[in-house]
């Protein structure tokens, strides 16, 4: 069903194919840590598993393998970034350190960006602040798969939100979520099950609850944060829209229903409004608001207590944001990542093509 | 069962009162303002019928009638206000002006706030930044009442969030919810009606799932968003939390279990970690983005799109965040706010006291 492999037999191939397609070492090294972050971190559905459709969007033309990325606007604490149609994996930690760069000199820094791709996980560029004693925030949007409250027309992506605040003794809180109730690759992993879906993550064409986990294949949308109405999926709606309107309307790139999808056998929607697809970061110095110091003891109170929380039966204990993640990077740096059959098998015929080897 | 009054009649009763308790005509006039907004805008759990709990909260000097609000540290886009035990009414606005007047000197402003107290409705303060085509947010902790995911303690308040983004001809977007499933104003009114709550709402003290809409007076909780962790509660958990740390450990007020709790008769919390209540605004200037005019044409445009998405069957719909309270405030500002008896009779009691008529 599996096969495990070292991260550094992972990292070789996945930089190999990034040098194959025409990246520099400095991009293909970027693209790599960035992308591999997501199989270190637990989150399969977005790492390596994603690489050959990197490499179909290049082949398709749309992602150019050598962007010249610049900031084509800016205040002291504001740039827009052109991504030049770059990899999201490059594009995005260019972005954050500009926001960065911002926050050193006046505080905070907030870089909304344009005519990119997609960027792995958010989580990766948030944490990115943490060794400044920065909180990071990365959001982007991606291509329509979830219906807004009382609609069944797909109009937003998963549209994910990170937050990463540094704290002193405590591991650093890392909070990385799709606005929706469920990310796309939860139904992705009950399809190769062939499991159902619990009630309140999608929804079919004609906007009844559903169960099937292939339910987008057939018209069907994925369902907001909160599910329905009364449970508050108003709210999950909202919040996929100002990630996209951060991401993609403050840019210029494409939002709603005509972000790019990643399939690159989807054609593109026409009459873009935009560049591509939308980022937003933003970094804040904790010295911007009380010494680092004070902050950090601070966060260390809020998570200790946090973690002394009453848990509720058959629970062992309360979660920080960013534990599980965090727990998984240790176990898999050290006992290597499984990577499942299906995926390998592919990564192989990708490999042949450019004669690398797995 | 209610009675209709004018928003004048509601506005000299309030203000009155609030001069009675002895702010100057200043902080009378914004409180006023910023408390009647929640009436005006069908949020009925967030206005005068609170205005009872703000005068017992002064009466137990908790509430400083007479603040001097100020900046106590900043950088060119960051800034600490201590609200000096200020009603939230007087200080929020106070620090939303600074992010405001931050944003125009380098593009976004970013303030926290501590010693402070409720501060109505979110959405108020965030809309301030509407006139000056600027993105508003606002956020603020609250008394604990909610359960982390696993736990079945109450760590967090219902913590809400606002955002406000301008637009050119269409009215603006407007979010503003509670980072719970239902807000606790939703519960009340089911507390009035002898009804039940949906399943997903609230949990017993066991973390049993329970439809007792009165479940909080016996060590129940409210659910983060999401309600279970198989629908996404720990993003729920995790927005609420990062609301607590922004509002909260960022400007050295009271986090998590600690906030001090709204009703003057509940003690407050042992070893306090920080001064009073935490909120959390900011400002971005869209033209330090793009160009005002261009960034409000795709608003407009992602406005208009989204409207026209399709509806599911039984909708007429899809709603723009801000257009139930917009449409409320439109019919409210004409044929008059109605107030539940229970409420009347309170206020008249309170007036009463102070000799002021309502």
């Amino acid at each position: 069903m599996q096969k495990i492999f070292s991260y550094q037999q992972l990292y070789q191939f996945t930089y190999s194919i990034f040098i194959a397609i025409g990246c520099n070492n400095e991009d293909a090294t970027t693209a790599t840590e960035a992308l591999l972050a997501a199989d270190l971190r637990g989150i399969d559905s977005h790492g390596i598993a994603r690489l050959v459709g990197y490499v179909r969007l290049w082949e398709a033309q749309r992602v150019n393998a050598k962007p010249q990325i610049k900031i084509v606007y800016e205040t002291p604490s504001t740039a827009v970034v052109d991504g030049d149609s770059g990899l999201g994996l490059v594009v995005a930690p260019f972005a954050m350190q500009v926001a960065i760069d911002k926050a050193k000199n006046v505080g905070t820094g907030w870089v909304s960006v344009r005519n990119s791709n997609h960027f792995g996980i958010a989580g990766y560029h948030a944490m990115m602040a943490l060794e400044h004693d920065m909180i990071g925030m990365a959001m982007t949007n991606a291509s329509a798969l979830v219906a807004p409250t009382f609609s069944i027309e797909r109009m937003l992506g998963t549209n994910p939100i990170a937050v990463a605040i540094p704290a002193k003794n405590q591991p650093a809180f890392v909070a990385d979520f799709a606005t929706t109730t469920a990310a796309n690759g939860k139904l992705e992993l009950l399809q190769r099950k062939n499991a159902d879906a619990p009630i309140g993550w999608v929804q079919d064409e004609n906007g009844n609850d559903s169960v099937d986990a292939n339910i987008l294949k057939k018209n069907g949308a994925l369902l907001p944060l909160g599910s329905d109405r009364e449970h508050g999926s108003h709210k999950g709606y909202a919040l996929g829209s100002i990630v996209d309107i951060f991401s993609a309307v403050l840019s210029g790139a494409s939002y709603g229903p005509w972000a790019p999808p990643f399939p690159a056998y989807v054609s593109m929607p026409e009459n873009m409004p935009g560049k591509g697809l939308g980022h937003f970061f933003g970094a804040m110095r904790v010295d911007a608001f009380r010494p680092a110091d004070e902050f950090k003891y601070h966060m260390d109170n809020w998570i200790e207590r946090f973690r002394k929380a009453k848990p509720a039966e058959g629970f062992d204990k309360v979660l920080i944001p960013g534990d599980p993640e965090r727990e998984m990077e240790i176990i898999r740096a050290k006992e290597g990542i499984p990577i499942v059959d299906a995926v390998v098998d592919e990564l192989k015929k990708l490999g042949e093509r450019f004669d690398i080897q797995l």
